[in-house]
C-alpha cells in the first residue's frame, strides 16, 4: 500500500548526538520478562519491533552490577562478557532492520533486594528494599567511586555490543532518583547536603557516559519532570535545562507510575501531555515521552504542537509491533490497538516473558517462530473449519485460519464478542472491546471467513453440516455454586433466586432491593468491577474476600490500589480475610479465613465470583464421532485470561493440519563429562 | 574421630527394590530454588549432601511435561534431552560420594499456572491455579493417556540420567492428590466415580513406572497419610497397603503443610510421628518421613521404635549437609542445627536459590566454591583481626577467620548474641538461639580466637590496640523516628516518652499503662511477634500495617496464616491498609493507605517497626585512619535477615587477605554470529 502523506512528519529522520533516528517511533525501555535469562527470546522480540518500523528500539532496564539485582523480576544486565554477547544479539537484531538500538543502564539502589546476587544493595541512605525486609548499605565515598566505575564499564560494554543510544536512568525511584529525593537522601556530604549535591551523581554519570561512549552513542536520560512529591516542576525543568548540554535525548515521565503505566480502566491516551509539554522548550533537546499512543492523529498532533519529538511507546509496541509500518503503509484499520489491560507488565511481575491480550505472538517470536504480521499459508487446498462460538477465541481462530487461506464457517449463538463484550461493560473497560473490533475488521477483509451470528448449533446440527473439522470455542460461565479455592466442593446453600452470577449481571440482570454481597474468591478484577458498577447504581454492596486486599491479583496489572480506593470511595463495605460459607434468605455466613470464626451479615443477593465452568458439552458430545479434527479452544478448554483465549486459539489455528515443533527453551545445559 | 557405636543403627544399609541405601539418612525431595535454570548450582549442592553422608539424596519436584510449570517458583524438569543431561550431572555428583540419587516426578495439575510454558494446565476438574486467576483444562480420556505417556517418558529419562530412586508424587495437592480428593474430583467416569476410580491414576502410574524403570530404580511414592480434610486415616492406610506391592519406599506426610514445613515458632521436632507411626506396619515396606530432625537421639528413637526406616530431612540437611558424617564421626557438638526459620523455603518462593541462616555456604557450593565443613587456610603467618561486636556477623567472622588459622580478637560491649539474643525472646523463637550457640561452641574450640565480652571500644581504643585489621560488626537498631516505606522522611511527632523501639522492648522495657499501637511498616515478623508478646502479657494492642495481612512477608516463611490467627486469638485489634502518620500524647493518627482518609485511635505507647539504622559510627570514624584493612559486616553494613549477616560475615572472612573471584553465573549465552 502507498504511504499516507498526512503522517509524513512521523517518518522524518532526526539526528540525536552522533546517530540519526530513521523516524519518530521510539520504543522506550520497557520490561520484557526476558532479560538476561532469555537473551534469544529478547533479541528476537526487539528485532521484530524494528522490523515493524520502530526507529529506536530500547532494552529493558539493564543492570550495571550485581549490587542491582531485581530477581525474581527479569532484567537485562551488562556485568560481563557473556552479557555483552547477549545484548549484542539484541542490537544486531534491531540493526538488521535499520533501526537504532538503545540500552537503559540501571542501578536499583535500595529498591533491589539482590536475592540472586546476594550482594548488599547500595543507596544514599539505608532503606528497606521494595519487596523484602532487608536494607541496603549506605554508600560511602568509595562506594560512590565504585558506582561510577561500574557505570562506565557497563557503558563501554554497551558500546562493544554496538548500541546507538545509552541511557542514564534517573527515574522510577531507582538509585539516582533516591539521590535526588530529599526524603531519601538526608546526607550531609557533597552528595546530599543541598540540591546541587543531590544531583551531583546524575551529572557525573552523564559526563562519564558521554566521555566513555559519546563518540558512538547518543546519551539519553530518563527522568521525572517533577519531584517525587509532585512539587517542584519548575525547579526540575531548570535542572533539566542545566544538564541539557550533556544530554542528546530527554525521555521524560512523571512520578505517578500508576498514570505512566496506567490501565485503561483509569487512564486514557496521552495522559502525560500536560506534565511534559514544557520540557522541549526548557532543554532545547529532543524529547520523548509515552502516553499509550495508538492513534496516528494523536501522535501527529504531539509532534505538530511541539510536545514531543519522538512518539514513545511501550504497550502500543507490544500490542502491535508493526504499528509504525501500518501507519506508513496506510493500513490504519489493521492497527491492533493496545487495550490497556497491563497483562504484559503483569507477566514481567510473574517472572516470565511478557505476553499480550491483543497480540498472541508477543514473546513467541523466537520460542515458536511466530510473526505478528504474517502467518504461514496452508500448502494445498483445505477443507473448511467450523468454529462454534465467536468470542475472543473463536474470532482469533477464524482470523488466523482465514489468513492461512483456510475457509472458515464461524457460528455464534448470539452476537460476536462473548465474554469480552460482557467485561467491557464494567466501569472504564470500554477499550477492551478493541479485542473484538480488530478481529471483526479482519474477518471483514477475509472472503474465506463467514460469520453467522444468531446461529446456535447442537451436536446434531454440526454433524448435519458435514464439515469434518470443528473447533469448539463456546467459552465458560461463572459458577453459581461457589466452587473455588475456598470451597472446593461448592456450597449447598448457594442456590435459588438470591444468587446472581457475574455473567447474569453483565448481561443486564440486577439484584433485588436489599443488601448485595459480592464474594471474590478469585482475586482478579471481575468482583471488584461488579462492586464498583453496582455501588455506582446505588446498591448497598459488601465485598468479601479471603485476601487482605481488594482484587489482590491486580497488583500485577497496576490496578489494585486504585480499585481499592474506588470501592472505598463508593461506600462499598469491605470484609477482607473472610470467606462466604453459607447463604440464607436474608443473610450470608462469613468465616474468618484465619480462625474459622463465623459471623453473619445481611444479604439479599449474593454474587459469587469463585471460578468458572468450561462450556464443553458440545466438545464432549462430538468426541469419537468421526470428525477429522476436533479441538476445544479458549475458555471452553481452560477458562483463563482473555490473553489465554487469544493465544490458545492462535496456536490452534497455526497447528491446524500443520504439525508444530515444541516451543524452544532457553536455559543452561551442562555438557556431559 | 571414631564412630559412636550408639548410633550404628543409623548407618545400617537397607535394600529398597533393586538398590541399597548405604545408611538411613534420606534427604527427601525439597525445593532448592535452583531447578532447571541453575543445573550446575543444583548438582553441586546435592553432591555436597552426599559428601556429608546423606545416603539418599533426592531432587526437588521435577516436572514431567510443560503442562506442569510452576514459574516463577523454580523446579527441576525432565522434558527433553537437555534436561536429562542436567539431571544426570546431579546424579553423578551424588554417586561420586557413594549415595543413591532420587528424583521426584511431578505434575502440578490445576495448581500450576504455567506462566513460562503457556500450556493449558490439566486436572480432574477445571479449577483455579494456586496463584493466578486462570484455570486448567478438564482432562478427557486422551489427556489421561497422554499424562501416562509423559510420566513414563520422564521416568525413562530419569533412568537414562542414572537415578536410583524414582518417585510417584501423590501429595501436596498436586495432580494425583487432586484426583484423590472427592471435593476436587467429582468426575462420573472411571477416574472419579468412587474411591477405586479416584486412585486409579496413582495405581497406573506406579505400575507404569515400575514397568519402565523398576529393574534399575526403587519406586517411591510421596503421599499423605490422611485425606485432605483430615479424615480417613484408616481408609488411607488400607489403600497404602493395597499399593504396597508396587512400592519400594513410602515417603509419607500429612495434609497440613504448615506442620510438615512448620516454622520453629509453631512446630517442634518430630511433629509428624503421631500421624505416620502406623504406616510401616500397614504397608510392610520401608517408610521415610520428616520432622526437622536434628537430634541423633530422636533419630535413633524413630528407628528403634519402628516409626521410620529412614530419617527424612530437608531443612536439617540444608542447615548442615554434614549432619550424618558428624554423627558417624562422633562430632555431635559440631552439628549445625536447623533453627526452623524457613528462610530456605522463602527464597525458593522468591525465585532464587535457597540459602540458610545457619549455613552460609548453602547455594554457594558451585557459585563460589564454598564448602560447608572446610574453609581454606590462609597461607603463611597472619596478623590478628580485631572484630567489634559479637552478634551473628561478628561471631561468624570470628569462627571463619579462626578456621582459616587467623588470630582473632573479638570485642563485645555486652554479652554475645546481639539481635539474635533479642529476637529469640519473641514467642516461640528460642531455637533461633542455636545461631549463637553453634558459633560460641566453635569459638571454644579455636585457640586463636579470643572473645572479650563487656568490652565496649571507641575508635581511640581501637587505634590504641595497634591492630591493623578491623571488622566492624556493630549491628543495627530499629529507628524510633518512623522512617520507612510509608514515611520515607520520618514523622516529626514520633518522639518523646511514648515511643518504644523494638530493641527496647526486647531488652525488657515495657509500655506504660494504656493502649499500645504497633506500626508494622516492614512486614516481616518483628511487629507481629511483639504484638503477640505484649498481648499475652495483658496489654491492649493495636497492630497497624499498610499491608492487607499481618506480617505479610511471612507468607514466604509459612508463618503468615498462623501469626495472623494468633493475633486475632490474642484479641489484638488489626488495622490493616492503614499508616500511622502522627502521634499525640494519647492518640495516633492513621491514614488509609488507599484514600489518605485520616482517623484517630487511642495510643499511649507507639512501637514503630519501620526500618533500622546501621550502627556504623565506628566504621566511619576509622576510615582513612591508616588501618591495613577495615570492613563493616552484617547489619552494620546493611541491616537484613540474620541470614544476610552470617553470609556477609562468612564471605568477608574468606576474602580477608585472599582475593575471591566473582561469583559464577548460570544463564544462556548466545554464541556470536
Amino acid at each position: 500500500m502507498s504511504p499516507d502523506p498526512r503522517y509524513a512528519p512521523l517518518f522524518q529522520p532526526l539526528r540525536i548526538g552522533p546517530v540519526t533516528a530513521p523516524n519518530r517511533f521510539w520504543q522506550v525501555p520497557h520490561c520484557s520478562g526476558m532479560g538476561n535469562q532469555h537473551p534469544a527470546t529478547l533479541a528476537a522480540m526487539r528485532g521484530i519491533k524494528a522490523e515493524g518500523g520502530w526507529g529506536v528500539v530500547n532494552s529493558e532496564y539493564c543492570s550495571i552490577h550485581p549490587t542491582s539485582d531485581d530477581t525474581p523480576a527479569p532484567y537485562a544486565s551488562l556485568w560481563d562478557d557473556g552479557d555483552t554477547a547477549n545484548m549484542a544479539a539484541m542490537a544486531e537484531a534491531v540493526h538488521s532492520h535499520g533501526a537504532l538500538a538503545g540500552v537503559e543502564l540501571w542501578h536499583g539502589g535500595g529498591r533491589s533486594a539482590n536475592v540472586l546476587s546476594r550482594a548488599a544493595g547500595l543507596g544514599p541512605e539505608s532503606i528497606l528494599s521494595d519487596t523484602a525486609p532487608w536494607q541496603n548499605q549506605r554508600m560511602d565515598r568509595q562506594d560512590i567511586k565504585d558506582l561510577r566505575d561500574w557505570h562506565r564499564a557497563a557503558a563501554l560494554r554497551a558500546k562493544a555490543a554496538d548500541f546507538d543510544v545509552v541511557y542514564v536512568y534517573a527515574a522510577h525511584t531507582y538509585l539516582l532518583a533516591q539521590f535526588l529525593d530529599p526524603a531519601l537522601n538526608a546526607r550531609a556530604d557533597d552528595h546530599g547536603r543541598d540540591f546541587d549535591a543531590r544531583t551531583r551523581l546524575i551529572r557525573d554519570l552523564l559526563a562519564d557516559t558521554r566521555d566513555a561512549v559519546g563518540d558512538r552513542a547518543a546519551i539519553a536520560i530518563r527522568i521525572e519532570v517533577t519531584d517525587e512529591d509532585g512539587r517542584g516542576a519548575e525547579a526540575r525543568a531548570e535542572f533539566l535545562g542545566q544538564i541539557a548540554p550533556l544530554v542528546d535525548v530527554f525521555d521524560v515521565t512523571i512520578p505517578d507510575y500508576g498514570v505512566e503505566m496506567g490501565p485503561s480502566r483509569f487512564v486514557k491516551e496521552a495522559a502525560l501531555e500536560t506534565h511534559v509539554g514544557h520540557i522541549r522548550k526548557a532543554t532545547g533537546k529532543p524529547v520523548v515521552s509515552v502516553g499509550r499512543f495508538t492513534s496516528p492523529d494523536t501522535m501527529l498532533s504531539q509532534l505538530r504542537r511541539g510536545i514531543l519529538d519522538f512518539i514513545g511507546a511501550a504497550r502500543p509496541s507490544i500490542a502491535d509491533p508493526f504499528l509504525p509500518a501500518k501507519i506508513r503503509d496506510g493500513r490504519l484499520d489493521d492497527i491492533r490497538e493496545c487495550i490497556g489491560c497491563n497483562i504484559c507488565y503483569a507477566h514481567d511481575g510473574l517472572g516470565a516473558p511478557i505476553r499480550c491480550t491483543q497480540n498472541p505472538t508477543m514473546g513467541e517470536e523466537w520460542r515458536q517462530g511466530w510473526h505478528p504480521d504474517r502467518v504461514p499459508a496452508l500448502i494445498g487446498q483445505a477443507d473448511p473449519v467450523l468454529i462454534i462460538g465467536a468470542g475472543p477465541a473463536g474470532l482469533e481462530a477464524a482470523v488466523t485460519l482465514g489468513q492461512r487461506g483456510i475457509p472458515v464457517v464461524l457460528a455464534e449463538a448470539g452476537e460476536p464478542g462473548g465474554r469480552v463484550t460482557r467485561e467491557a461493560r464494567l466501569p472504564g473497560l470500554s477499550e477492551w472491546g478493541r479485542v473484538i473490533d480488530w478481529r471483526l475488521t479482519q474477518i471483514g477483509k477475509l472472503s474465506q471467513v463467514t460469520l453467522y451470528p444468531g446461529s446456535a448449533m447442537t451436536a446434531d446440527d454440526i454433524r448435519e453440516t458435514g464439515l469434518a473439522h470443528v473447533m469448539i470455542a463456546t467459552g465458560s460461565l461463572w459458577r453459581a455454586d461457589g466452587r473455588g479455592r475456598s470451597n472446593p466442593g461448592g456450597v449447598a446453600s448457594f442456590s435459588g433466586p438470591n444468587i446472581l452470577t457475574p455473567d447474569e449481571v453483565l448481561n443486564g440482570a440486577r439484584p433485588m432491593q436489599g443488601p448485595v454481597v459480592i464474594f471474590d474468591d478469585e482475586g482478579y478484577h471481575i468482583a471488584a468491577g461488579l462492586a464498583d458498577l453496582l455501588a455506582a447504581e446505588g446498591h448497598a454492596v459488601t465485598y468479601v474476600s479471603p485476601a487482605g486486599t481488594v482484587a489482590e491479583w491486580t497488583t500485577y496489572t497496576v490496578e489494585q490500589t486504585r480499585l481499592q480506593a474506588r470501592l472505598i470511595e463508593r461506600g462499598v463495605s469491605l470484609k477482607l480475610g473472610q470467606i462466604v460459607t453459607a447463604l440464607a434468605p436474608d443473610s450470608a455466613t462469613l468465616a474468618c479465613a484465619y480462625t474459622g470464626r463465623e459471623t453473619s451479615i445481611p444479604c439479599v443477593t449474593l454474587i459469587p465470583v469463585t471460578s468458572r465452568e468450561p462450556q464443553d458439552a458440545l466438545y464432549n458430545a462430538l468426541q469419537n464421532k468421526g470428525l477429522a479434527t476436533l479441538r476445544r479452544i479458549g475458555d471452553a478448554r481452560a477458562p483463563g485470561l482473555i490473553a489465554h483465549a487469544i493465544h490458545d486459539a492462535h496456536g490452534a489455528a497455526r497447528a491446524h493440519l500443520t504439525a508444530q515443533p515444541p516451543p524452544r527453551r532457553e536455559r543452561p545445559i551442562i555438557a556431559s563429562s
